[in-house]
């Protein structure tokens, strides 16, 4: 898997490796946390094939080589929770109640506007945005998944997609009889790929009766699938559902849905008893600070699910709740958030934060391949640009959590290619997708092009 | 005040004006808030001599045409609260409660660290890194004040620099005795500045004796100087006092301190009454949301504070506990923490926030001529791209809360000069203050240049 270098048959010395990176500081963990060391980087095949400190550029001949001086390594981070083609409703209603704002702003506008021409442009500039800002993997979940599909393709980033059942007539499933249906042939019609995979998200427990949420959950049971779900975001979800006394994550349970496949997310409102139950279930969690923030539904107890030692990732949602994609602010706010809401400072350190964006986020999706630099793990990395007012002095890697933004990321790479140069991508045209959402914004709202 | 194009002698239109912005839209404030304008800017002698829709470009003949296509011309924020040369301990002492972060970390590297020439390259580097994110005016509180001067000064930044006063030995203060003396010299010696004026800053009432606080508060109406001071920060703060009953807020007020000179900073844990107190002496407010996340000290009431029409602005504080000075982003932390605080997602709504970092911020600092973009104020403007994946679509301005980062900044100038042209600071040489900073944080506890 890990491959060394070859000399071609007339003797000279090959470019076996695809880069070598040189001259950086490489983000390594351990048990312990996080810390920057200076090393070199050889990718090859799409995998990190060796990195250390003293690795030579003459011993690894590589067809591009980074200058890596001013720059830190670090894994690509992993969005766990986007509604990527949510780009179209950015700013579309702000400052509303969840509730207003779902049925009164975002569903119609959803029914109206949301086709699989409109999914495939607005996950476009999604991906454009998350690979800008240092974001390689994100697990996507809406509708028209298949549009969502071809955009992260085109995109180059590692993507989990999640084809969205609920109980009411929606984008590409106007009858909702069909829903389980729709997600089935999109799972079965997935194209193959090594960077994508599908999977199923029901939306939520009081947008899907029992019976669908145990059809989907059967649905990925048999296809092999991730299961992802909305669950306790607001303090109303249980008289929502209607469960008189039980809890939507006990609920869930009742229906026999929770195991380790499952991913739920937001998780604001789990009581103690709920966090012991998803442990005990093998449940990963989602925490999405920002949206929790801006739609006011309440702050998630972080820390108590990782003191369970549930696996729990960190995503933005939709970027109609937040307004955008970037996960080093999201880090920020998601370790500033548990502090002020405890009144203690020492909960969340800033390292805690940074493996939840990395390798904690990785085993939140069940990815096994992604999320730490060691050798033989999947090249998907970003280089941030450390040589800024802002990242100056450099103490350590926790001004990674709290200084660092996504404009700071000069170089991404996924599977071992180079996707954003010089805060430039290099797989999509950005200005075309931006054309593109532009026009279609203008039917929702009017947009302004300043 | 405001100019109008002549002919030169012989006859020829000169280049009368000195920068005309076209085809932007410009961000302008009503009574109801905010809304996005197509239009042009001329500036003349520091001020916005025209600025309207249909200006034509040969109509004011300038020195630098900015061609404005898919910029948004907004007030230069302004920071109502930093410790500029607090730079260089960024990020050396994070997840800590404020006591153990300040008597263990920041007062001994204080001791040890803080020095004229550290003052004066450090508070370059955050000048360097405010202008850079679109802050155009600073109010700066720390000791060694004549370095901070020097630095602004150079930066072209408009300022408010305020001497700090406590009651134990303090950078360029060995002798607390001397604390008032040290001040008033500094005030006196203050060079003449059209951008810069002088202030004092008494730092909290319990580092301040009721003595020091009586006689900093008379040597401030003395010189006729704004009087910044930390109050109600954290929950501990009246038992540290030791008043007894009696809140900090009621306490200055026993001491005949609180008028429409006082700048109050933080206020988190300020009672109703104590607002009603504040908005009855005419005192202004200053919020920190992303320090007092970080050191966890609590949410200020601040949508209370606006009810009571208290001119409040914004502050980032010192970037030890930020950890950045992103005015950008302190304007989505500000609205997005009042809204997960109150579970009302419908809290200070953007615009008011927006009105804190422009026009409310410079009714903070008692600044008439800045803060809104009309005909006849000062030249102080930033330009942000919007042709970003992050700001697209742009439905209206609130995006500039929830979305814009100080990276999104392209062009800023400070009365009528030209001071970051496409992300480029022209003022200061960024590179050799990045370099001086990171010499001495070598020795404040090594730095990493990766």
């Amino acid at each position: 898997m890990v491959g060394l270098p070859t000399n071609r048959e007339d003797g000279a010395v090959s470019e076996y490796y695809d880069i070598f990176i040189k001259d950086c500081q490489v983000l390594e963990e351990d048990g312990r946390g996080f810390r920057l060391v200076p090393a070199a980087i050889a990718i090859h095949n799409g995998r990190l094939a060796a990195l250390g400190r003293g690795l030579s550029e003459s011993d690894f001949p590589a067809a591009e080589v980074i200058a890596g001086a001013g720059l830190i390594a670090m894994p690509g981070l992993i969005n766990c929770h986007v509604h990527g083609a949510m780009t179209l409703f950015r700013g579309l209603a702000d400052d509303l109640p969840l509730m207003t704002w779902l049925e009164q702003h975002i569903f119609p506008a959803e029914a109206r506007f949301v086709s699989e021409e409109m999914v495939y442009w607005c996950t476009k500039l999604a991906a454009a945005e998350m690979l800008l800002s240092g974001t390689t993997t994100a697990a996507d979940a809406y509708f028209h998944m298949a549009g969502a599909t071809r955009a992260y393709a085109e995109s180059g980033m590692r993507a989990i997609l999640g084809q969205g059942v609920v109980d009411f007539p929606a984008p590409g499933v106007p009858d909702p009889g069909k829903n389980i249906e729709v997600a089935a042939r999109f799972v079965d019609d997935f194209p193959a790929s090594s960077l994508l995979q599908p999977a199923l998200f029901a939306h939520s427990p009081y947008t899907c009766s029992a019976e669908t949420l145990v059809a989907a959950r059967r649905l990925a049971r048999d296809r092999e699938v991730p299961f992802f779900i909305h669950l306790a975001e607001t303090q109303g979800e249980q008289a929502l559902i209607g469960t008189g006394a039980m809890s939507p994550a006990a609920y869930l349970d009742s229906l026999a849905i929770l195991d380790d496949g499952v991913v739920a997310i937001h998780g604001v409102w789990l009581t103690e008893a709920d966090l012991d139950l998803l442990a005990r279930r093998g449940c990963r969690l989602v925490t999405c600070p920002e949206s929790n923030m801006k739609l006011a539904v309440g702050v998630a107890p972080v820390a108590a699910m990782l003191a369970r030692s549930i696996p729990v990732g960190l995503g933005t949602d939709g970027c109609a709740s937040n307004n955008d994609l970037d996960l080093f602010g999201e880090m920020g706010s998601c370790a500033k958030l548990a502090k002020v809401h405890t009144l203690r400072p020492e909960v969340l350190p800033a390292h805690e934060v940074l493996a939840m964006a990395t390798s904690r986020g990785a085993a939140c999706l069940g990815l096994a391949e992604v999320g730490r630099l060691t050798q033989g793990m999947k090249a998907d990395l970003v280089l941030v640009n450390s040589r800024s007012p802002r990242l100056t002095p450099l103490y350590g890697p926790d001004l990674l959590v709290y200084g660092a933004r996504g404009s700071d990321v000069d170089t991404v790479i996924v599977d071992g290619r180079l996707l954003v140069r010089h805060g430039e991508l290099l797989s999509m045209d950005v200005a075309e997708i931006m054309t593109e959402v532009r026009r279609l914004a203008t039917s929702v709202g009017g947009s302004h092009d300043a």
